[in-house]
């Protein structure tokens, strides 16, 4: 595993260089926001996973990766901003969200402001299939957003549609990164399409654990509140699974109060508690594992090499994370 | 003029379908926003003008223009979408707000939908100087909204930054559309210039005459409050020029008053009447005509045709409408 992270280390600080040159570009008016929002830190997932499939998949050496991998950065940013207003969201990585920053106006011009700049950039590369694998992206990503905003406190949710929902929201841009990254190394259509399958199973795989955590992890851990999803209303894979097992008079009244927001701080302890006892955390996590499995099976298809090492690597990471 | 109407009849219909097979073909969960959004009428101005500025630049016969025409009124209408949620307006083209009629949040999302739908449609060209152009063009008008807002109550504007953001909420579309047709048909360096120079300062003079309207007309001409701009602290070229031949302690008091946000409806009255008698929308509208001067310049260089003659209609169209 330490690999993995030796090869973020290495590589952040040009993907950062290039994050911060992006943003010092922007005209005054929104260049603080977007560097508030843009520059905070983290793991820089997205932009990993491009160069990781590219390179595994033999990118060329005069192909500069960079801004493409750094265009995933900034469309998720962009989706993040406009995330953190439809939720309320207070914190972002341990800051102030940008919209209490610097207001809501403003947040949702600059999340445009950066999808622009992604699709910008991309369109540089003078290769209109990477712009359409994003557009579609993000497209995907944000009626996944949609549909999980009509879900909530819904919990006549089906297994399907929850799916559907994580899909969506979160697996469609690792999807898209892994294949641009395949398009990027001029990848035959056969890897193009494992990259295609190791994204988006990858992708499944991360919010399935995200949700796992929710109900399993101390609130130290997260630094979010026990059960949040629980009292937001989300109804994610541990919650249907508890739903399942409900004799239907006590679901009937539970349904109710949760789609009211009116389940009590006891109630709430007894239900997480329940949900636990009950290992549905475990259940989702085993869910993850057999998305894992179906990303390795794609995984199987590259070329051996460092970068596909990696790329294994960062799946069981992503599996075995505890916050 | 009536060659205009005439054309735009022509073309409504075809315009209209392919936006109806767009929007029929998202997902249900946006599909109704993006129709309420997307299908409520006008006049498709910005695909118009693509598809003009495309013929009169001898669009070859087997490149379908309309697929681009129409990503422009997309990403039109996804400002729009967001600029509603920014304004806290009520009522678009006669009709309820989308964020009033499906929800603020959902409303955000089908805004980033159609960026997306928009970029996909147009990367489908396989042209990528056409994604550049219009991300471009989204980028600046973001910007340009980003710096009204922050000049909102703030009297000290000057009149270059006045016209830096008009330019960017307003003419960097219309730009867009103007050079994008001239791509699309494949023009020359220079006459693709000259389409997006007479699109930039048709939209300046577009926003000009919008700015001079909002003081010149009576309500009943536009549906919308008399002095719009002056109660919601809008800072415009009318005000400016009143700012400028005010004393400078009553320029004082009244830039308080306007800053805060306190002028009562009597100074209201009265600083309309004193707008109207120095003829301030009119000058306004003479700097309009300043701008359509510079544009039909650029168009002289288009080669002659109907086309050519119907986007001169265009430009006359702009500077004498009265709402």
């Amino acid at each position: 595993m330490s690999d993995v992270f030796g090869y973020i280390q290495a590589e952040l600080p040009r993907v950062n260089r290039f994050l911060e040159h992006q943003a010092a570009g922007l005209d005054p008016v929104v260049r603080p926001l977007v560097e508030h929002a843009l520059l905070a830190g983290g793991k820089r997932l997205r932009p990993m996973l491009l160069l990781l499939a590219a390179r595994a998949l033999r990118l060329p050496g005069h192909v500069d990766p960079y801004p493409l991998a750094c265009s995933l950065e900034i469309l998720h940013t962009a989706t993040l901003l406009h995330d953190d207003i439809l939720d309320g969201a207070d914190l972002r990585r341990g800051r102030k969200t940008a919209h209490l920053a610097f207001g809501r106006q403003e947040a949702i011009l600059a999340g445009d402001v950066l999808l622009a700049l992604a699709n910008r950039l991309v369109a540089e590369y003078g290769e209109p299939r990477l712009t359409w694998v994003l557009s579609e992206a993000i497209l995907r990503t944000a009626m996944g957003e949609v549909m999980e905003i009509g879900a909530t406190r819904k919990p006549d949710l089906t297994r399907d549609r929850y799916l559907e929902i994580i899909t969506g929201k979160t697996a469609y841009l690792f999807q898209g990164a892994c294949q641009c990254g395949a398009i990027l190394a001029s990848a035959e259509e056969e890897l193009e399409d494992a990259a295609l399958q190791f994204g988006l199973h990858l992708g499944v795989a991360f919010q399935l654990v995200d949700d796992a955590l929710d109900y399993a992890s101390l609130p130290d851990d997260t630094g979010k509140p026990e059960a949040g999803d629980l009292r937001e209303g989300k109804v994610t894979l541990p919650l249907l699974l508890h739903l399942e097992q409900m004799p239907a008079p006590e679901r009937e009244a539970f349904c109710a109060k949760f789609a009211a927001g009116t389940l009590d701080e006891a109630e709430i302890a007894d239900h997480l508690a329940r949900i636990r006892a009950a290992g549905h955390p475990e259940a989702t996590r085993q869910a993850a594992r057999d998305h894992a499995a179906k990303a390795a099976a794609a995984l199987a298809l590259f070329p051996q090499g460092p970068e596909t090492a990696l790329l294994s690597q960062v799946l069981d990471f992503v599996l075995s994370r505890s916050k």
